[in-house]
């Protein structure tokens, strides 16, 4: 297949862009795949193994002459980078984002300049170990990839996301940016703050860690993640996480009344619609 | 190795009893094994493989004659049995249980006639299916098994305990009833409810049950644990886990006035703090 991009630019050469880089190197998307990162270690190991061209320090170096710019660095900085990259954007050139929540990068992506093409998109997909050295051209495969139409979306543009996502092995799912950090709120970031509670409340120390069997493991294993990660997601989804949280409170402020009156039947109504929901 | 029992009778063969009947069969601890069961399907299919030599409706005329008696049942249904089987037991027959919580049942071993020994147990291992058919002579492999003294425990009680826990490939874990408990609460009952608390406020449905990935699916897997047996642990261990529910609603309830506040340093304080006692 034809490649789908001349210059391709890949902002943050982490897990994420780390992962994109293997595919778009293994699978020919690019001729030339350069990329920017902080972190020099990683510019150097995917300049050793042949997976970039190029490697910049400086963001708006990067995106020089790119016709294709993805950005794969956390929420906040995405923010950062896009207002910064803009005067230096070629004509026609697509960009899209991996950002963890999309309603403020969709804003950011609209005010793009109008000769830039761009889809706000979320893979659902990752680890708990981060950087490059993590990066696996597999880590797409199979996972859902939420893509999230702009004011600079165009059927090209379209285009372009899903081929890339046919690419990744991922599955293409466009939605609202609005509806999608409702949703990730619920299913993603709810279920980190619940991990960090139960880490809080249960750490497990002498024999009770030796009880801890594989239920506190995988319950509290997303309290793992990566905490600037997790801080860009809470300050920029902060409305809809606070509605869900708010709805965890509620059932564990119900529970805990229920066992305080020994109430078996309510207790089993509260469960078995938990499993049901399940 | 010399049987640990001439007839070792089990109650219960569900997953937990039957995975404990698969050992005992391969590894030759008993001369005979006999089981009781109120679903005579899985005394039939025990019978039929040859696990069991007799299966029994009723547990008083399985204990009849066994040097040994493991009960394998929901909690409560454990402290249901003891006082039915009490006056069947053998001079010198070693009891022993695998409930979940264990102040209750050690209080009811306890009051065991004084010709018997026992021994309070409690494997941490499990799934969230249930049942013979899901029973496995490696279940136990590598899991800690918590062993709880009762006033009716002496030193070959304390053995056989220990061999018992040897065939099974687990680690024994000598632990008090109340200290067991109060460390079940935090590393595995609390999860539970957390997972619950999840799944009733996150049900994924549409677009979002597309986009739930792993992370959802680890901390709300508990939610499916088998109704009756999570209502004899919230029924059995109320203090305790209610006492660990207030860790984590406090918890809770302080991640949602950073978020309110937006204060980035105190929600990186309280992130940082979940990671390191995970």
């Amino acid at each position: 297949m034809a490649p789908l991009f001349e210059r391709l630019a890949i902002l943050g050469l982490g897990l994420m862009g780390g992962s994109l880089a293997l595919v778009a190197q293994a699978k020919g998307l690019a001729r030339e795949i350069v990329a920017c990162d902080p972190n020099r270690r990683s510019l150097t190991e995917a300049l050793q193994r042949g997976v970039i061209l190029q490697g910049f320090e400086r963001a708006q170096e990067a995106v020089q002459g790119a016709d294709g710019v993805l950005l794969a660095a956390p929420v906040r900085a995405i923010l950062r980078l896009l207002p910064e990259i803009a005067p230096a954007l070629a004509e026609g050139v697509f960009v899209m984002d991996l950002g963890s929540t999309k309603r403020e990068i969709v804003a950011a992506l609209d005010a793009l300049p109008s000769h830039c093409v761009a889809v706000g998109g979320h893979p659902m997909a990752g680890k708990e170990v981060a950087g490059f050295g993590a990066a696996a051209a597999t880590l797409f495969r199979g996972a859902t990839f939420a893509l999230c139409p702009t004011a600079r979306t165009d059927e090209r543009a379209r285009q372009v996301a899903e081929a890339l996502v046919a690419a990744l092995e991922a599955q293409p799912l466009w939605i609202d940016a609005t509806l999608h950090d409702e949703a990730v709120a619920r299913i993603s970031h709810l279920p980190h703050l619940l991990a960090g509670a139960l880490a809080q409340a249960a750490t497990p120390a002498g024999a009770a860690r030796r009880m801890a069997a594989s239920g506190y493991r995988d319950t509290s294993r997303l309290a793992l993640t990566n905490t600037d990660m997790l801080l860009d997601i809470l300050l920029t989804n902060t409305i809809p996480i606070r509605e869900a949280l708010g709805r965890a409170r509620m059932a564990l402020d119900t529970v805990d009344r229920l066992l305080e009156f020994g109430d078996e039947a309510a207790l089993r109504a509260w469960w078995e619609e938990a499993r049901q929901r399940r």
